[in-house]
Parts: C-alpha cells; structure tokens; sequence
C-alpha cells in the first residue's frame, strides 16, 4: 500500500508515518515545515519506502503530484491548536476548513478514495452527556476550531456519499507522548523551565480533561481501519477516565521535583472556546477489542521525560 | 434599525428587504446578481430607505462599506441548491462556507454583532428521527450542500461564543412562493411549459418532502427575532404536514389542466444526496406562538400561480 501522509512531520503524523513505513508500506510525508520538525522524520527519511515532499495542503499542484498513485491518504495537517482562533478566526478556516476540502478535491481528481480524518472532541461543544457519544445530540459549537474540524468531518462524510470514497473519522481527546509540541504539558514544562518557581495555570485548575498517549492512538485507529468498512466510520478517540487540570499541575511539578507557587487565570474556561469537561464514550471502538495501555498520568510523566530529553523541541516554536 | 440583506435579490432575501422596508427600517439590499433578479427589487428600490448594492459577498471591501454602520445582517446570499455540488463541489465551499465566514469577519471588524442564518433541514442527512427535532442525534452529512450549510451554522455559533454576536439559525425545509426560482415546481413547470404532454421525474416519485410558503417562513423569523434572545439561536422551520412528490406532481398537472405522461429516473433519491423523507419538528418555533397560514398544496398552486405570470422568470436563468 501507498499512503499519503499530510503533516507529516508534525506530533501524530510522524508517528503515523514511522507506523507505517514499518508495516511494510509506501509512505509519502506531506508537509509545509510550519510547525512540523525535521527532526520527526530523520529516522523515516533514510527509509527506502519514504519519500518527503515539502509542500502545502492549499498548493494544489505539489499536492497533486504527491497524492497520485496513493491507496489512503492520512491528513494529519492542521491548525491542532483550539486556543488561538480568537486571535486569527482565518486561520482555522484556511488550514482546517479549506485545506480539508483541497485535500479531498485533489484526491478526487486523481482516484485516491481512502481517508484518515483526525477530528476532536471539541466538536461536541459543551455536551450535556457524559461520557459523550458519537450520537450525542446535534451540538452547539463553541470554538473556531470545533467548527472548522467539524466542517472538515462533513466535506469528508459528503464525498464518501457523493463520490463513493470510504472515510475514518477519529474524534480525539488531547493526545500525549513522544514529538508532543504544544498543549497544555507543553506550556508547563517550558513556563517552569524558566521559572521554576512560579507556575500560571489559564482557568480554575478545574477544568476536567481526558488524554490519550500516542501510540494509544495509532492502535486505535489501526484497529478501526482493519475492522471497520461502512462508508463512513466515526470513531471517538479517548481513555474512560478524566482527570483535573490541578491533577496533571502536581504530576509535572512532583515530575520535575519542584513545588512553584501556582496562581490562576480563574474562570471555568481555560480560554475562550475551551471546553471545561470533555470525557468521551469510547465504547464503539472498544467493542473492536482495543483497548488504551497507558493511563492519563502515565502518559504526562512519558511526555514530561520526552520533552526534557529533547530540550530543543521548547526552542523549535 | 438598520440591516444588511445578502441575497437581497434572491428569492427569500427580498422578501425580507420589503418586510424590513414595511416594518420602518432602513435596509441595505446586497447581492452580486449571479442569480438575484432586479426585478425583485423594483418596488423596494424606490423606497427612500432602502439602498441597493452590487457586490459580491467575497468581495471585502464593497462589503465591508455595506454592513457598516449596520445593526443587523440578514445572510441569505448562497448556493441554495442542493442538487448540483456533486457536479461543482467547490461552489457550496466557496458561496456557503467561505462566503458565510467572510460576512462573519466584516461583522465583527465593522463591530456589527447580530446575524440572521438560513440552514436547512439537510443539515440532517438521512436522519432516524421523525419528525426530526433541532437536537437530534449528531448526523452524518451526505450532500455537500449540508456540509456546507452545518459549516456556516458552526461559523455562527463560534462567533457568537468567540465574539458576542447573537446569532439566529434558521433550519428550513423548501421554501416556496412568490418570486420561487428554482426547485421541483420551477422544474416540473418549465417541463410542461415546453412539453405538456411528457413529465420526467427524479427518484421514484415516493420521496416524502415538507414545503414552507414563503410568508409563514418570513412570519417564524420575525417571531423569533422579537422572542429569542440566547446567544445561539436554532429553529427547525416547516409545517406539520409531508407530500409525496407524487402529489406535487397531480396538484402541478391538474392545476394546470395537464395530463402528461410520466417518466421517472427511478430510486429512492432524486440525486446524490437526496435526503428520501425531510420532515421537521417545529414544536420549538411553535411554543413561541407562530402557526403555518397555508398548507403544502396551498403554497405549491400560490407557487404555480406566480410562475404563469411571471414567465419572463422562467428565462432568465
């Protein structure tokens, strides 16, 4: 199998890539350096089965020459961050939305029917069910992000009906471990890296979160891609427990054997659009017999010893 | 007050301007007449508080001079059909999607905060649930016109969380009436103005659809414009009843004093992502007082009756 992997070089897509190249496949890694990292695909690149191609998902030509000939076409390219729409609302249209959109189109015009859609949780808006299922009441939604990711599962949802393509749709928590390069872990280490004595907390500490480690993830969507057939397959993405923002602040701290003095933005929401409970049903793609190995505050502590030994990754951005 | 109608030469779009201009508001009527008709707004025009623009709803600049100083966009400029996105898929992105983003934008730069959004009962899909209520369970897309339509009303509802606005979305069923210039009975009467004898129709004849007359529509809008007042607003709009197009068909022929041979394509849907059956639950627009005046059939012979005198409608698309 040939597979196109837009985002390549980002935190999943890389990992996606390596998944890949050592199932024995083809891999094209997709990507406009951004905010994606060589240094995700150095061990890739030297792989026979590889070829890197720099380019953007909106550059319809390179695109075009990548995706011909592929069987499935991973796009994992994406603003991933929800926190910033406020500040540029264009950017999630463009890079979520209109890249979505670009990328099917182009898959259309050269005969590529498969593909591996990553969405989030935060397309269910501020839920009223908990643990949310995919059949959740038709939502709300409540940030940028949500609505581009949204807009992108349903351009994938119509070209599966319009031009028969088969579409895997995954709806993530946060996903955690190693090539982690933003989020909330992320954001503590390099604030305490700094100053180690003082750690500023966006919210109430209260906000409760559920987080997936990344090869958690890459099993998951293995598992459905293996399994699952219908035309379009909506898979949440989870672990069955949540924890507290406070709870993952002492596992860093405690990690890092430091005690700062915590102060808080206060409020429920960490940010405009910032979800204050997200905890998923995850039943449907348990009942394909996966299950997550790594627990929540594992998966922080794997990430926190991954982001100290590769200090230059708080540089990168 | 004063309001901006995109589409303001559309269809349902001036409608609104004359209701606006009756009801003692300065309107400013905006549409790039692809598809609006200057004859629409032939009454509206000589009205000293009613300004109409030629612009595109893309065009940022003509725009932004338009909702300036505005209090209210009513956002009827779209690709309205449903039938075609499998023959030009980036239409529904760029006049739906994009074009409801760039209205968004301008909004929030000109500081102009309130937002009337029509959606559609396509939003969704091929629901389980009938009548189908405003929170039926998360659908699953199957037009690009649907896909295009839930992006815009996931644009709104971010906006209105990320920025303040008060948003009001409107999810219709077909609309009909005066001034209706496209859809079945469009159709069906082109067909037999040029060949009375023969009508061809799509699907088998047994989808199940609801029409809204375009008065009781504008008549719902208002009566949730003056009683909701939640950030987000979404409303179901139809009526209680259901026809097949197969009654459309005897209402249409008899109407006209025709007899034509029939002809049908042939399956459930009458093109790719046909929604078989669309019928709403309006119980939520109802609980603030709102009751359809005119019945299915009603609306249809209104529509037909409009249509024999306004022949000139039938050429000029």
């Amino acid at each position: 199998m040939r597979a196109l992997v837009t985002g390549g070089a980002g935190f999943i897509g890389s990992h996606v890539v390596d998944r890949l190249l050592a199932d024995g496949h083809a891999v094209v890694a997709y990507d406009n350096f951004a905010t994606g990292q060589e240094r995700f695909l150095e061990e890739a690149s030297r792989h026979s089965q590889c070829q890197v191609v720099r380019g953007d998902i909106l550059d319809r030509e390179t695109l075009g020459s990548a995706v011909s000939g592929c069987d499935i076409v991973f796009h994992f390219a994406a603003n991933a961050d929800v926190r910033f729409g406020v500040d540029c609302p264009e950017r999630d249209l463009r890079q979520n939305t209109i890249g979505t959109f670009t990328v099917l189109e182009t898959m259309r015009i050269h005969g590529v029917r498969r593909i591996v859609f990553p969405s989030t949780g935060s397309v269910y808006g501020e839920p009223d069910v908990f643990p949310t299922p995919e059949d959740a009441p038709f939502p709300r939604q409540t940030s940028l992000y949500g609505a581009a990711k949204l807009a992108g599962e349903a351009l994938v949802s119509a070209y599966c009906e319009a031009f028969g393509f088969r579409g895997y749709v995954f709806r993530f928590v946060s996903i955690l471990g190693e090539r982690y390069s933003h989020g909330h872990v992320f954001d503590f280490y390099r604030q305490l890296r700094e100053h180690p004595e003082e750690l500023r907390v966006l919210g109430d500490g209260h906000q409760r979160k559920s987080y997936l480690y990344v090869h958690d993830c890459l099993d998951a969507m293995w598992c459905a891609l293996e399994q699952a057939s219908d035309p379009v397959n909506i898979f949440n993405l989870g672990t069955d427990e949540y924890c507290e923002v406070n709870d993952s602040v002492r596992w860093i701290t405690e990690g890092l054997g430091l005690a700062p003095a915590l102060s808080y933005a206060g409020g429920v929401r960490g940010w405009v659009g910032d979800s204050p409970f997200i905890f998923l049903d995850c039943g449907r793609i348990r009942a394909l017999g996966w299950r997550p190995r790594v627990s929540i505050r594992e998966g922080i502590e794997r990430t926190l010893r991954y982001l100290q030994a590769n200090a230059w990754l708080l540089d990168a951005r």
